[in-house]
């Protein structure tokens, strides 16, 4: 695997954070760590004009985002045209609850990204694409369970994106309330909210003396 | 406030669920619960050709839906404008994991919904729509906290989309695991995923004496 470039995003009018700029970053540390967090990303492409956005699965391998599908998907046939897409992600860390309608808010992490992409045809590559999707889903799933036959490896559309450029935006702490509301008797704060795992559900057809994995994201 | 039509989506290219098309919904009461239950939505819109996604907070009310900003914020001032925007939600609610790498998949819920909009000039109706938008990120506080002053109000562009077309793809239940796999000696099943509310952090200003409000979503 190539080395992950350490540098900056240049800041174009394509990723440029233009509503609260204090909020926006450009290192790939930032920007890869919310990508490498999420589960869903948001793609969008434009077909006649009109834009699309979906959302779908991803994982990201150095600079490049993979996304997997049917080989119909209008998604992945626009990528594979060398179309451009625009591809977010976005985590929402809590309800910021301030004194004031105006100043409420929320924290969270998100992630904007832009480039072309081209499909993946070599049966090597394509494999190895595809672990990385299975591990960035559920880590571990790729050394525990079936490898994809050849059919089903004919079946999945990969393609890959290289990251041409990108930002985040983050908030993070409290409220920030006008001056003159600080006095107000209203509850003041932020309601952190965290994605978590319930009790797993087997499925019918699975042996009930194998555990379930401990999936850690 | 208007009636909320009952009738679905016409079935069109715009919101055709072309993969598994099976889990595509066209009835209002799907796709607006899914609208209803998220708190962040990624709208898409093209700008001389390229596709921008972005995340932000939105409400639901009738057949349209709400977003508010900055005025100088480049959606809305496409939205202003009358160009097309498309706008995704979607709720993940578990990672399902099967016996193969290939039928590994998630359920969720999700909505995309198009339409062009139109920026909220009178204030009053303005004013209608931040309660709409403030009830849904954080039911009661609209009450509970002081409205927007007239200065406030001028600083929020809020927008007004009409749904035109939309429609909802919806995942649930158990991994489909191909026949010659169910002996695999593999856990198989769903492990769900819930956003839950951590401890209420408050703010250094706020009074301790109070206590933070429930929110119910």
């Amino acid at each position: 695997m190539a080395e992950i470039s350490t540098t900056d995003f240049a800041v174009t009018e394509l990723n440029k954070v233009h509503r609260l700029p204090q909020r926006g970053h450009y290192d790939r540390e930032t920007i890869y760590a919310i990508l490498d967090a999420a589960i869903i990303c948001h793609a969008s492409f434009v077909q006649d004009g009109q834009p699309f956005v979906i959302p779908t699965l991803y994982a990201r391998t150095d600079d490049t985002l993979l996304l997997h599908g049917a080989p119909a998907s209008r998604l992945l046939r626009h990528i594979a045209a060398g179309e451009p897409v625009s591809i977010s992600v976005a985590i929402l860390d809590g309800l910021v609850l301030a004194k004031s309608a105006f100043h409420h808010s929320v924290n969270y992490r998100s992630a904007v990204v832009f480039g072309c992409g081209r499909l993946l045809e070599d049966g090597a590559e394509k494999l190895a694409a595809l672990a990385v999707l299975t591990e960035h889903l559920a880590p571990g799933r790729w050394a525990a369970t079936r490898r994809p036959s050849p059919a089903e490896l004919k079946a999945t559309t990969v393609a890959a994106i290289v990251i041409e450029s990108a930002s985040a935006k983050v908030r993070v702490g409290p409220p920030v309330d006008a001056a003159d509301d600080l006095a107000l008797p209203v509850w003041a704060g932020v309601l952190p909210i965290h994605e978590t795992f319930g009790a797993a559900i087997p499925a019918d057809h699975c042996d009930p003396a194998l555990d379930p994995p401990v999936i850690e994201r």
